[in-house]
């Protein structure tokens, strides 16, 4: 737990956060017709797919998630609750995934960036690396079911993680404490997020016209 | 050799695993219209692909492909020689290598589910090991080729492999020897797997209908 | 500095390799209608992306664009300048493209086999090592444009990034210097690989018929 700035708080903050990406791994998986192994690899790889993804480039062994089997157990325990429920009800209330996604969004980034800074890395690479934690989980759900990533597609998501790990790095240059920064950061990511779904924000779009 | 708990055979008894996927990512490779250069790469990541994510994932360095070039070498060979074969004869026997990837994945699964137990991981961290070694390369190949991958899609292929993994870890904790537990446990795998070719077994689907 | 065998001349062009690769994920990922933030992901993705493959694959730690920002800087202007440019002019020499990919091919050949000999890998694994980091960021970037990888489709470009790798080995077996034979093999590779959009070279197409 040592290596926890932010202590127990930020861990079960985190586990919340792969649980809801599990769901959305669990959900997106069910629109491509796969077996069961198929829907909870790619839960899996969407809740823990990031955080791997930043301590393989960070070289931050061991991997969170290969040490201690807790992500395991609850990617998979959501990804099974979330078949069992849509198999059930053939329902799904869209809007508590939507706040859990935004949440765990939130404290990934988070996460990311202040492990990063605790690695001594370049600011910069701070933001990537919370960016990478938050983001790329999903992007690896969206390769292995054949499509081209949804958060690079005109949404709101990722650079509203952008600037929270910015402002997760510049509350601490002020002398912030680390509990403080944590829960202004977490909240600016989480409000933000909601505010893009509620509001439909998008980012301008590039073509290249040939 | 020392790192080989069940010594030289089940090196050679791994090359030919090798050669077994090399041979498939030449075959799916095919079906894609790729240059020379395109088909032995992908069979490369189809056949050392899971071994390398395994290494990485456990930070376990030098990655066993990359110190040693015995598993360049038969995957290149065994690819050079499937284009060379389906060229000359325009025939493939499918039954032979079927029964080669049952092989590669019985074998794999062992190997990775044995390094995993060597570094003190937990036994569901060590499963999902077993499982990465077989399973990843297959991924890699089918993502580099543009589908959604093969082991997601209602066949017992993944599954036999977790439960070989099961399998070996359930009888090393009875005390079983090393030797022994090994020799059940593939023949375990290659055999549900070449039952599971035979009578088409499937795994249940889960779709989400909007 | 001191890594580089071949001191500050390759790390400047290793970074104009970085900036043209950028350019090309830029103007791939504009034809896929992604906001700017996809954009400049996928242009960093295709210009650092086979460099930390590479050293992930070699244990090599710190990344080398991880530790270091000039690598996402240089991606992230040349990124932010093609989507300024085209937006501006409505066209793009694609003359200038292809040289400096060209270019970026060669170095990041070099660059990359040169470690790997640096580490004491067998020549077989280090030409894999050169031609992983020339090759691999570009199919990351076709893989999350939902795309077959160019590379592996018919075109003269991955092979000759091998026999670059090969001859810069084969000059240092004969004792020459690392200056003269970067420099060699570097023109070797931009002048092959320009000669063959020139006459548009191609290579044996391999297909499987059922």
């Amino acid at each position: 737990m040592k290596a926890y700035h932010a202590g127990w708080v930020i861990y079960y903050c985190e586990l919340s956060g792969v649980a809801a990406f599990a769901v959305t791994g669990t959900l997106m998986a069910g629109r491509k017709s796969l077996d069961w192994f198929g829907v909870i690899t790619i839960s899996l790889v969407t809740a823990l797919g990031g955080g791997a993804l930043r301590d393989v480039l960070m070289a931050h062994y061991p991997i969170e998630w290969v040490s201690n089997e807790n992500g395991f157990l609850v990617g998979v325990s959501a990804s099974l609750g979330t078949m069992i429920w849509a198999r059930t009800l053939k329902t799904f209330n869209d809007r508590v995934l939507l706040v859990a996604d935004a949440f765990g969004l939130a404290v990934f980034t988070v996460r990311g960036t202040d492990m990063a800074l605790q690695q001594n890395l370049p600011p910069s690479i701070a933001v990537i690396m919370g960016v990478a934690t938050a983001v790329a989980g999903g992007v690896m759900r969206d390769v292995l079911c054949n499509e081209v990533p949804l958060v690079f597609k005109r949404e709101v998501y990722a650079s509203i993680s952008i600037l929270g790990a910015v402002a997760y790095i510049t509350l601490l240059d002020l002398q912030i404490s680390l509990e403080v920064a944590s829960a202004i950061a977490i909240a600016f990511v989480f409000v933000s997020r909601i505010a893009a779904i509620r509001w439909k924000w998008k980012l301008p779009r590039f073509d290249v016209v040939d």
